[in-house]
């Protein structure tokens, strides 16, 4: 796929609809550090995560034929709550598949989006399985939480305005999940930015596409529960994030359970904002890479805010400096 | 004290320097309180509180002479941060007194801040006593926290934001302590939008404001421990506050700390976003109330987000409905 078109593409559509985020120098980090730190914060974003970016992209790139139709989506996350929002503003109509045993508040949330959510199966996988079925049989358009090109292209209107709100930097931290944040800020700032270093970060239970990347095609490997459990999971074996990742992200970080929870309970003792794991995970990757970046200025992009309460409640309970 | 004039003062001397919060529209307590509710994200403000605002309100206002011999205030709370904050931003000099059994996280932000800390006294009284002759002394100003008009003017450009972020709302929920916040804000809508309902919230173990303009007189009443620390304590007897509570606000609600934590959980959970004690206040004053204000734009002033961890997880595992 064309990167940079897709982002430049995204920006013309949904830049009226999105929140340019703040992007905040943190004394307290870079103290710590000894790099100059920066934060993007897509904790605030609609929905409290970058995904409602793709997925406003994605509906607003349909043909009317496609948005008569309608859309379906599985997901209790992030990209539940991305696509309910996009089908909110786009007054595109959908149908989110969620798995009964999801958390109640999530689903509200969907709902109170406006979004038709329907329970099925018995785990996350089962509702994706039997969305696409029902896509396929309505001939409604299915949207993959990373696996699409306007998807990745929406996402990178990140690195858009990261090249407005810094003049200069020289790295960025980014998680990686299935690739869909990073493939599309990485693709776009390789363009725009080349000397910019892309350092891809996962936590080391959940680390597939590095894995992947290194061994040079997309493995079936399992994954060991993280409190980053929206970059968490696998890969479809065609993933068009792949190769996004293996040209543009120049370096892997992983980092344990233990840093993404210290990682957590120290961002919001010193920047008083509640994020979720996954955000944690790039803070966690340059704290533990810090001697490397001294000097340097660096973009954390924080992905999202949306942590459980008991998640939370736990991480506090571990990390407690009291 | 022409409060008008000093918001206006104030806006045009702070507005580089903050930020204008978002104002947000929440899905979930409208769709639960039945009224439209808007959230005021002060906890998105410089420091993580408006005491910013005033402060810089105050140190700008300094003539020469003032700013050469530099300024003194006492405090580790939300106060201090937003002196230390001004100082930074205006290159003025100034020293910020703290008892030495102050939490050293929020000692640290504060010297992170560039601010010149001293400790002082066995707590936040002594270190106030202690400032304030220090300040003698030396010829310099001392800052109030609440009891200076332009603080007071500078907390009520939140006003100003209000009126340009929302064509038009029916009532301001807003917190009371020593009522700068209040006082700022309630003066200057009560001139720009007469008939927005302005709610003083309390929380009832710590409600001197309220009772005091019940009794016409500012008085002396202990206070009970709050999770709403930012409110807590006394009024001084020549407060000007006093005088724009008693005019400016229309009615006075309290509540107790299980709606506190009650609301201050579910915010988290709903919102996605850190707050303090005191900014959970004026929603819990919403719910309590909500009969009264179904179908009617209201706007939750949400004044900080400098809570404790200790104090964090102490509400998480209260008020967990897991």
């Amino acid at each position: 796929m064309d990167v940079v078109a897709e982002v430049r593409a995204a920006e013309g559509r949904i830049r009226p609809y999105v929140v340019e985020t703040p992007l905040l120098h943190s004394p307290a980090f870079s103290e710590e550090t000894g790099a100059e730190v920066y934060f993007k914060c897509e904790n605030l974003q609609h929905t409290g995560s970058f995904k409602a970016r793709g997925a406003l992209n994605k509906v607003l790139w349909l043909d009317d034929a496609a948005r008569e139709r309608g859309v379906v989506t599985a997901s209790t996350g992030n990209h539940g709550a991305g696509v309910a929002f996009a089908l909110a503003r786009s007054g595109i109509d959908g149908v989110v598949f969620c798995s009964p045993k999801s958390e109640a508040s999530k689903i509200d949330a969907m709902r109170r989006l406006g979004a038709e959510i329907r329970l099925h199966g018995d785990d996350p996988v089962e509702a994706e399985v039997f969305a696409r079925e029902y896509a396929r049989e309505h001939g409604m358009v299915f949207i993959s939480p990373y696996n699409d090109a306007q998807v990745v292209g929406g996402q990178g209107t990140i690195g858009v305005e990261l090249e407005r709100q810094l003049e200069r930097f020289d790295a960025a931290f980014i998680a990686v999940g299935g690739g869909g944040l990073i493939g599309g800020i990485a693709g776009y700032l390789d363009a725009q930015r080349p000397d910019v270093e892309i350092v891809g970060c996962s936590a080391a239970n959940s680390q597939v596409m590095a894995r992947s990347v290194a061994a040079g095609e997309v493995l079936d490997l399992p994954s060991l529960p993280t409190l980053s459990d929206g970059t968490a999971g696998g890969i479809e074996r065609d993933a068009i994030t792949f190769g996004l990742c293996r040209d543009y992200v120049d370096r892997f970080v992983a980092v344990s359970e233990e840093d993404i929870g210290r990682s957590l309970y120290d961002f919001m003792e010193a920047q008083h904002m509640l994020i979720e794991g996954a955000a944690a995970v790039p803070l966690a990757a340059l704290r533990l890479e810090a001697a490397r970046y001294a000097g340097r200025r660096v973009v954390v992009v924080l992905c999202g805010a949306n942590i459980g309460m008991t998640t939370l409640a736990g991480v506090l309970r571990r990390h407690s400096t009291a």
